[in-house]
């Protein structure tokens, strides 16, 4: 089931099994941060659009019995992720498809999808900045082969009125995420800072918004900390690794 | 020096004695949270809007040479202001002014001012909405004479290309904000978010913004806490009021 370089990791919060590479892809902490954040609904149509390695979905299938359409351009990462939904038998829940989430109409339906989740790039591709020089990683990580404005706009195509869009980002593109979400017409209702310790700035974003919701009642949840002043992960970040 | 119903209260980390009023107007946490936010300028020009009882003013002044001006329209907080202006020597750098912030211009100058800093009333103000039968604390907390439009107009008339402008508000109100501040060309540079405690959302806003400035490096500062488990203000609150 292993191809070279692979390993199987566990989310032990979960019990969820994946299939990672660190020349390709591995799940970072985000990805837990993300699978943790929106309210879950309890069946319909749940999309994962840059879904790497799937690791978002296989995290969120524990609650619900939603099926869960997961979206990745990459061949590699595409191929690790259908292995793991095999890996956790999840073969009638999760579904992996190699495909460009930019030509995605009409294989998929528009206004037909409860939630979409996305882990996107956070960093702007430009045409001379340093990028890494793993192409899987650089994919991953820059948007290369897709921005901020198309992960959003299919997005909100996909989504059903009043479906929930969440995505984990980077607090210093706020401004344009916020402007982006409001532009597809998916207001803005839960923000979650994450900072890496106290004292520290946020250096991740959780938002959660509603396709054609109205412009009002934002919330702020409760901040998160990722480290306490020992270095050690905090107690709400064990929790979603490791469990209660 | 005190009027009917009146008494003076203490900052004690300032050492600031503050003329109050149950019946007309107190200084809350808030006011002492806006002070601590701003970068204040060591010198040049700062203007209090919506001054109240002139707290804010008299909490920066330690930390500056500037000159502070302060604009407020109910002649029972302005009058309270300036004997507490008196009262703290302050009357070479502070001025209290009665005046209706719409209507401060030409006796301000445009594009004069390095800091604006402002704790403007909180709530919409809705025909038939509900609102505290005191009417002076009633324009302290509903727009009923001042909107966030006004407010944020006049402070980017007033400030100097990139002055700053510092708020105080809540956060059920953060797009619209976020909003005026941009159309009226003031850029989000550095937000933080106030929780009553730990678990809870937050509930206060502070804000600060630079006229002029580029839509981008917004900053989420370090998250603060008004509570500890115990009901007892963080050591962070604790300094604010009663000093190190």
């Amino acid at each position: 089931m292993l191809k070279k370089g692979e390993r199987i990791d566990q989310l032990y919060a979960q019990d969820v099994q994946i299939i990672q590479s660190s020349e390709v892809f591995s799940f970072s902490l985000d990805a837990v941060l993300l699978a943790n954040f929106p309210r879950i609904p309890k069946r319909g149509k749940i999309i994962d659009l840059c879904a790497g390695n799937g690791a978002v979905g296989l995290f969120i299938s524990k609650q619900t019995d939603a099926s869960i359409d997961q979206i990745e351009l990459q061949p590699r990462l595409a191929d690790m992720g259908k292995r793991s939904i095999e890996l956790n038998h999840l073969t009638n829940q999760i579904q992996m498809h190699e495909m460009d989430l930019k030509q995605i109409f009409p294989t998929f339906k528009t206004d037909n999808t409860d939630l979409v989740v996305c882990n996107p790039p956070y960093f702007k591709e430009q045409p001379n900045g340093q990028k890494n020089p793993n192409p899987y990683l650089a994919a991953a990580r820059h948007e290369i082969h897709a921005t901020l404005e198309d992960v959003v706009s299919t997005s909100s195509k996909l989504l059903k009125t009043n479906g929930h869009f969440a995505m984990v980002h980077r607090p210093d593109r706020f401004l344009e995420i916020i402007d982006c979400l409001r532009s597809w017409r998916i207001a803005p209702k839960r923000i979650q800072f994450v900072y890496p310790k106290q004292e520290k700035e946020a250096n991740i974003l959780l938002i959660e918004g509603i396709k054609y919701g109205k412009d009002e009642g934002l919330r702020f949840l409760p901040p998160l900390f990722t480290y306490d002043s020992q270095g050690q992960y905090t107690p709400a970040i064990k929790e979603m690794l490791y469990g209660k």
